[in-house]
């Protein structure tokens, strides 16, 4: 924390600022400048909201320095953390393909789709069985029913089972059924299900809020890792922003901004990233060519009369045909990408 | 449902787009135009995701037509919804002012806050009983320690009683202690709450998410109602933008906006939509004059002190010069507000 | 400037900053905190780009502590500024109201607004003579024809002429036939046209750029007052959203953001913020009411056939309507505002 | 142009819409709903501001299905643009580097620097000449004594001369010693100086705007085109966002995007899109991979010296790095680039 004095603060403000910083446990170290003077604070354990300072007579301004996380950090883990699934891996040297459609509709639908993710190498299915929807009047899944779907393929495939927890008692579930959590852009601030997937066996999926701030990502990570499971897997799925040529926009400086600080492996998603099939390829090329551990992908045998988000979802054949352009880039940049 | 085709679209792609919309169950209303053909849509019971025929060949363009909302709008209810609580009411003729602290910390607190908030004429009383934090790592709030000072509160000072839930089994304290349920912004999309909210008896005070458009938080709205709670409030309190003077960009384009179109009474959060004390004041008058029902402040005995948002807290006396400032002008704008 | 070492920086990690500080001329300030080092940086005239010291081993960040301004801050002049035109002020204890079409587009237009305009008490007309359009094939705007309108209408109303200078040459005309300089959002950061601004003898009205932060803006505002003149009038006229029900969103928190900072007048153009006519009025009682110095209006006779932004235009009996709003809640809030 | 009509409008409102848009001259189209009217407008030569009619009693959304561009269309010219400067190319089936230091700072650093782009294979060398910077007090380009450094660079290394003409003035200079005419950013919306450059024989390189949609962009280099000079290159630079993690968040799906629509070639600035060193490698290479026409990269060979963007120039050696990825990247990824 550092507080900013006005250039017109007088000798005694700058003491009683430091007086107050003192009285509330912390070390105060004034450092003046050619127009105005500035004070540093050290001796907190955590992060101060420094903010409170800021209502004191001549103070211009109080600049957080402390980095509030932990867990999640290089500097607590140097090395980087591969989830592990029964041999299934994120984050580790082999391209991490979570794929499926947007939400499980019927038996022919899953079988269909969980064909094509399992002969493209794929190692995880992905699809809803609670869909949160913005519109109460629009598909919102097909609920338990779509356990048993999910089982057979799960065991028919030897798939791992990728879905998303909607609320608390849905990870129950997912603990009998699945294999990974995911919690959803909509709940990455959602603390009670962050703290509820923290207290459980299975790695999480955690989706980037539609406007987090980096910062925010880190710190829903930071409530799952600080319940004790540090099976954490970042995703990018794009923010909102002003541009209407996309659903969202994909912000795949996170990828080089995550490993700079964080140990924990992060995947792209282009499908909610784009909203619109045409885009997808193109964007899953760049999240691996950028330096992600593994992508999230939308397929359905018949996009068109898909229940939700028909408009993202690939063809079997554009999956086919992304796959193969995405491992062919992951050979080159496989290698330097643990370096950047 | 507008479906516009390329210029270059062929006479049998035009009937091939006619077709499928047929087959899905709608009628198609081809208009041909100087340089393209576009096709209406019509026979749709609720909006269609329409984006799936923009895959077609010949297809420009789907564009949305029909509003995705019912409950909510004045067409199905052309008089304001005035929300009666005991006497206490939100978007009648009264302002209806909800203020207190952002967190209960102690009986001393928040009973030195209630005493300054009776004595300012309003009848609600705010103040978190469960604190949901970006960083696990802060203050989370008595839990339900709290809950006895608020039964002392409304006893004592006959203040009705605001506060959040953040999980669905808060929203059975609610009902036991409590007067108003507040959903906060990270959970306005938390589609769960919002229906076990829209099963409750008590009225619900909406706030708006920090990149929700205007639909997205009236739809959330229509989830309540459609579950049959009809007593939703709104309440603008900023968005994110780029901006980084103030920690919420607060939008109040949206009160009329929402006028427009619905029933519902609005409020505005001046607190958290500008995050610093000094904004506080002038922005809640921006608020009442643009024509909003009400107001929701954080006040503080201590600011400086406070466990959580001390930066925008307001003491009990710029509190109180506030609430005249705010009289001041509704008292001039509560006629033609009615109007606009 | 604040240097931040990672908490795994080496003392001579520490020594090395220390020493490219010093050899670029600073005085660097070594202050070992609990977890790391900061590293505070005096003697520097104006403001550093420390960002490149980020690329030095050990380094985790560098935070910016000076503001860049000089010229338009309360440090520099704590007495606000009024703008003087011949007996007209803008930031003086009366509201200042520019109002007029969009563009001038005929003398029975423009006459016809001009008359509401003075009957309403406004001191000063507004109109575009060069209209910029995202379109080139929209309406341009009259050119210099409508220099020879303008001219009738100072004479004949006695009216101060405000219109915007898309490039240097329409500064000298401006100069010749004109009272206020405007420089609009789109040419926020045109350097060379700020730069010819700041050489005239008249206003400078500054319209906030459509992405600009508050610091982009009171720069632009910089490079004016750099040059000599000081008569610089800022405009908030909304900025660039994801929000969809407004053509910008209005941040009327920047009034009090630059009163804390400024002494430049500050107005509000709720006709661009919106881009909506319904909307005008209600913002416009906003804008007052957050403690603008006054109001940019735009009025049209027959908004319905105006050659450019209809749909935000007022008619005359809704701006007749509008001023007598605004002057009832400026005559409440006309004497506190100095002192916010 | 489609007007919607609200549910409660009668039969004589519909009426007399119709009559107002056939009174200006076009065909409306009544089209009856289930539950509202829509009305199509056909036979408009260009766009029409239809939001004028939004104010018509009944009227509830006037929605635009006309595109507002003509000349950048794959309409136009199905085949892409390739812009030919002597030999090198951008557009066609080699990728354009273009590369050098933010601006020229002395003739060692241009040399040094030049050498490097020139052993790297790319055909384009950039560099400031005048520098369009926020703050008035900062570095602003050495100006015309740039030119001499140029032509020795040019003449030496046979490299083609790309430079940001930031008044009209300046593109004299760069038609008589410079190849490229770049817009920037700021000055995307300088319709003056678009037609300047449209008025140029020399290629025109357009960065998007800070806050630019797609469509703003493209009408950009529409205002060039309509001047005679076809010979536009895009540059996606990234726009602004809330996320705080870069100085602007890359819009890579802009590429896919514009490929759809237009013929023009388009190039990714990951320098600018990121403002940081260690994120314009990973970039780099997703520019590449998402299918873009080539690079613009900042190289210096001194970054933590830089008079300005230190903190975002690669070193030479990060730069041949660079260079070597995207090739391998580009081999990949060039046949299929030209049918997405």
């Amino acid at each position: 924390m550092l507080i900013v004095m006005k250039p017109s603060a007088t000798a005694s403000e700058i003491d009683a600022v430091v007086t107050v910083v003192e009285a509330v446990g912390f070390r105060a170290h004034p450092m003046p400048g050619a127009t105005r003077t500035a004070i540093g604070i050290t001796g907190n354990a955590g992060p101060i909201d420094g903010r409170r300072f800021e209502n004191l007579a001549g103070v211009a301004e109080a600049i957080r320095v402390t980095k509030p996380y932990k867990l999640i950090t290089l500097d607590l883990r140097p090395e980087k953390t591969i989830v592990q699934i029964d041999g299934a891996t994120i984050g580790g040297s082999q391209l991490a393909i979570i794929a499926g459609p947007c939400a499980i509709e019927s038996r022919e639908q899953a079988f269909a789709v969980a064909e094509a993710v399992k002969l493209s190498g794929a190692r995880f299915f992905r699809g809803c069985v609670w869909k949160p929807r913005t519109s109460p009047y629009t598909f919102q899944g097909l609920g338990e029913k779509a356990w048993e779907i999910m089982t057979a393929i799960r065991n028919e495939f030897g798939l791992k089972i990728v879905t998303e927890a909607v609320e608390e008692s849905h990870v129950d579930l997912i603990e009998k059924y699945g294999d990974v959590i995911q919690i959803g852009a909509r709940n990455m601030q959602n603390f009670s299900l962050l703290k509820r997937a923290g207290r459980s066996k299975l790695p999480v999926l955690l989706k980037r809020g539609m406007a987090a701030t980096l910062e925010e990502w880190l710190l829903a990570a930071e409530y799952i890792m600080a319940e004790g499971n540090y099976n954490v897997i970042l995703c990018e799925r794009g923010v909102r922003t002003f541009a209407q040529h996309t659903r969202n926009t994909l912000d795949l400086a996170s990828v080089p901004a995550i490993r700079r600080i964080s140990h924990l492996p992060v995947i792209v998603d282009p499908s909610h990233g784009t909203g619109t099939a045409y885009m997808v390829t193109p964007l899953a090329r760049a999240g691996i060519a950028v330096g992600a551990d593994g992508l999230m992908i939308e397929v359905h045998n018949q996009p068109e009369l898909a229940l939700s988000d028909s408009a993202q979802a690939l063809t079997l054949s554009q999956y086919a045909q992304l796959i193969e352009e995405v491992h062919a880039i992951h050979q080159l940049t496989g290698s330097e990408k643990k370096n950047t």
